[in-house]
């Protein structure tokens, strides 16, 4: 593949730029028999949607996706599901001056080398995060597969931005608060000073980031294929594909590098006749299989590239030093609009493997 | 793909078991008139090789490869490069209690699940450490090819064990200290804290875990595909194959999230009529490609699972739960054994992707 | 892969059904800097559109096409490119009877067993003829980029309708010829008798068959792998895509098989200094590998099986036999439409390969 | 995938050369749970074997195979199954010539282009007809899947020898003749009279080609996937990496193209309970899918090109035209050792397909 599919059994293809005429999305692979309308796609591209609040960008998109094919009357039919949302408040002159002045922590200027200056850079054509809607589109019909057919439920929610860390764990209880806020934070204290901190960076031209965490509930043990096929690699080569982020780890993760392994091992006890385990260090993932622990990941977001601050930069034309400042409408901080894209891309994978394990069967 | 074979145009194919006759490794898509024999490939597996030093296993395994096909009077023809190592040291009867009873971080409990009792349980059979001997065939080879064709140079080194870090950056002057001791960390003095900080968890039969980064320098701008194709997806994907392995992150990864958008962006400069960046917060990589500067990835591996200390568990068939005292020879850490192997992931992913965009021809 | 996507360097994506409210195409990984708009396309898929004679279907659809993404100021960016084609005309009332009378030669009885009767069976759906207008999409492109960077070109052309056959050769003079008719043979004679031929077939109620053989010049030496990626493989894969195609062969193909092989071999000669064959019998392809002589492949379709002539068949409900008589617009012969869509193919698979062999980079 | 691996769920993987140390394979997506060991692997590999007989080459290898991995107990383990064939017969000798003087009708040329030379050119290298017993080390397993799991039995044989023909049309109780003779011609007086005609070109330096036709019963319906993974794009895919292979065809194929379409449709009826179809010129497969009834397909092999006869070629240093006279021992007629070639593609295909669909299950 070249790179705008990912998957092996359910494939998701993405297409469409920043500022171009659309983006959309093409699942191909989703089993027959699910019951699904656009409702379903747009109550989770909604929680991605700019415009909302001030802790994003103000770049108003309606964002409403339509569904081309692959569903008739009401189910989805096995065939192609194409997904399309037409865009409306690209505003590209803001972006002239991006030709040749590099944006600093950008993909322009790779992109630039890469394609020979072919590419379509405004906005960040495609490399924007706005691609992200397509990963949602895809990610929303795979979510609700794996709740109907396995009752498998991922939630995602912000637990960190800068330096503020959300207190408690997350537990199936926090769900209906993660978007109780703005900041997707099931801990509304945290949030509240998580949102003030991103109104902070805003007013002083800068920008944060942060870190998500995702909890799957309910997974079979068994998803996940030995070596390549491990369920973490599958997960984070998805993850990865979110602009700005630069880091995951799966349960204990870096922390855990510092224990001893009488510490980290996760000891097996049955519970109500099953077998569990007391702690969940692994995340839920051995030996790159599910072992029926709720899966756990988190991920690192960098704070977002394009700053109001000056910068420094080059003129790739000239290669002399300039000052850049950047223009348009910005996220301050991208990590709260995230949590539906990482619900997306989790539930993505999971699904893929409990399709290819037998889990799913191709007709419902 | 079935889960044992990794990348596009450069694939890599892993067989074998822990306890099996052999692990082998087909390495398709080389291109023909590389210059390569045996020796090439097993100076990286003698760096990985159990039973070297107090560090690591007892188990005693020449690990010699031979080289099966796809090599024509001392150069790659373009043919697979089928490679394979007799297992020799195996002692299985450590294992037999293992059927049943089930090791607290190992892949026993799921695998066992998943393949309803088929699957070889010696010694981890499929997902034990020791496949990543196939890693370090294929990735001998790739890397290989990326310093002939493109004098790209990819280190990896440890930069922690257990809470004993690395002071220094790593530069590419350190290079020659890496292999100078026995954890493999360029910084001589850490290198004997971290190893005296292993022999003492060996000694109360506990184990520890630790980071490894890795570096890889002359990447020429532009490697990598937007989206799902990005080199730190791929990366991730590859480094995630790795048993034991539990978080990745690029450049300033999980510390840069607490960072300002003014603090984390790296400025273009020029330095000798070149565009480069005055840091490397990005960790080489931006909007998924290269972008010149170093690709700086980091690892963080869980503490071996397997423990002498005995531990709590459950017997599968009573369901009751059971001690544990884990047989057999076992790594105290596996982290000093593992920089090769990540050295051959990051190379596989890089080569791949240099032929994919066109860096290195078909024909050298 | 899930079934809707082709190629490997170069992926094309299907998506869309025959009643539904679109077909559509992505096609990922053509290089950036091909000079495209939407004409190119149109002009092949106006060649395939139906209701254009007597000789096909009298459904009328426009068949224009709409580039979605990839192209920016009049250039192909290396973003995939995505093409729409909004359906008008379908009828799909015609249809309803056929939820339970199998139609004899059609998928409607496996298509409902797979999917349960999920499937959206109106127009045959996902399995209509009219999906080949996503083949032409993408095909359109890659033939335009193998015109434009490697002068190949790719003619495809009626050479018989039922047992009519055309007289000569084909070679390139003959290009501007095939159009030049609607039965789409370049031999103006036998393109009258096959025209006559069908229009008798329909007024009878009945359907006709025939060949449809694709010449492709200028192929560089070297393109295919060896084994499962040969070009015979490859493109007969891509051709079997076709609905009605039952038989495809290369060179002297089934009758080859009743020679001898020293007259069956293609000896070697020079000519201008260039090694070339005296005869073609290997169709251009020697190993899976393009020998450099032209490519020539020869395609069976079956009589398309939507007859007006009453025909028995069972309903599936009740299991009884029935009466079918087939309702809507049909082709009395699908071969006349069908040679862009065999050039598309055709194109894709060359220009795949063209690509992983590294004989067109990937910019312009 | 770079060419020498097939198969999404079922993943064949093929390397070695013909004058190399070994060829072999390796299955990757097996189900765990298949009783296999080494006999049921080598029982086809007999009858695909050299040196049997005098209408086959005088090679004489054991073409004893060794299962490397993957089998514990008895028991497939879901792990990838690595099979080997040591070579012993090669005359690498009879192959100096060959560097400069091109074979007429083999990858010879093409190959040294390709490669630049790098090419193992002994014995055709990795392009040789023995590669196809990695075919069958793979297509066995698949096969004896098939058998167990969903009673699908594969037959092929040789229904025509040059321009001898089998007489009647083959059905599930001539099995057992098919090996009876060694031509593989379940006709045993067409068989005699082939026999002869190969001993005749063999007598007079010459070869002959000929036609396999490959039926599978009890297919269940719905296996394959709309347009590009359609059973009849896969399994010629499959096919047309056979060496020699010129035509595929299923069901009435190219004659079929001459019928109308009143005669050509396959018409429905119920038979105990069953839908069935009174003929079968679909050959088992509409729209893609087999739809319950045998799928019948035949290949065209061409003359195979090592002729004894002296042949005109060209020098590739000199340019300059030469003689050329093949030595090596080479078949006749290379149509009897594939039967087994073609039941193991066909196999691979199918229970690829099979295990996609859900019709098996991972674990058996």
């Amino acid at each position: 593949m070249a790179g705008s599919s990912i998957g092996q059994r359910l494939v998701l293809t993405s297409f469409g730029e920043s500022h171009g005429k659309c983006v959309g999305a093409v699942l191909d692979g989703c089993p027959a028999g699910l019951e699904l309308d656009e409702k379903d796609v747009q109550v989770m591209l909604d929680y991605r949607k700019p415009g909302q609040s001030l802790v994003s960008t103000q770049r108003k998109e309606g964002d409403i996706v339509e569904i081309l094919s692959g569903v008739f009357r009401g189910y989805t039919t096995g065939a192609p599901i194409a997904m399309i949302i037409w865009n409306k408040d690209q505003n590209s002159r803001d972006y002239e001056q991006l030709q040749t002045k590099m944006r600093p922590g950008h993909s322009d200027y790779p992109a630039l080398v890469k394609y020979n200056g072919f590419n379509d850079y405004r906005g960040g054509g495609r490399f924007s995060g706005r691609l992200t809607a397509t990963h949602v589109m895809g990610g929303a019909v795979a979510r609700k597969l794996l709740r109907v057919a396995l009752n498998v439920e991922t939630h995602s929610y912000t637990t960190k931005i800068g330096r503020i860390s959300m207190r408690d764990k997350f537990d199936l209880s926090m769900k209906e608060k993660i978007y109780a806020n703005e900041v997707r934070c099931p801990d509304q204290n945290a949030a509240k000073r998580m949102r003030n901190a991103i109104l902070d960076a805003r007013k002083s031209g800068d920008t944060l980031g942060g870190i998500i965490e995702s909890t799957t509930y309910n997974v079979p043990v068994g998803l996940g294929e030995p070596i390549f096929g491990s369920l973490e690699s599958d997960i984070s080569k998805a993850i990865y594909s979110i602009p700005s982020v630069k880091g995951v780890e799966f349960g204990s993760g870096f922390a855990g590098s510092e224990l001893f392994g009488s510490q980290n091992n996760d000891p097996y006890v049955t519970r109500g006749g099953k077998i569990t385990t007391k702690t969940n260090n692994a995340g839920g993932i051995l030996g790159g299989l599910s072992n029926g622990m709720p899966i756990v990941m988190r991920v690192a977001f960098k704070p977002a590239s394009s700053i109001a601050k000056r910068q420094s930069t080059v003129d790739i034309k000239t290669k002399k030093p300039v000052i850049l400042q950047v223009q348009g409408r910005h996220d301050p901080c991208v990590v709260p609009r995230a949590p539906p894209v990482v619900d997306s891309l989790v539930s993505l994978v999971l699904a893929d493997h409990a399709l290819m394990g037998g889990f799913i069967k191709p007709v419902l």
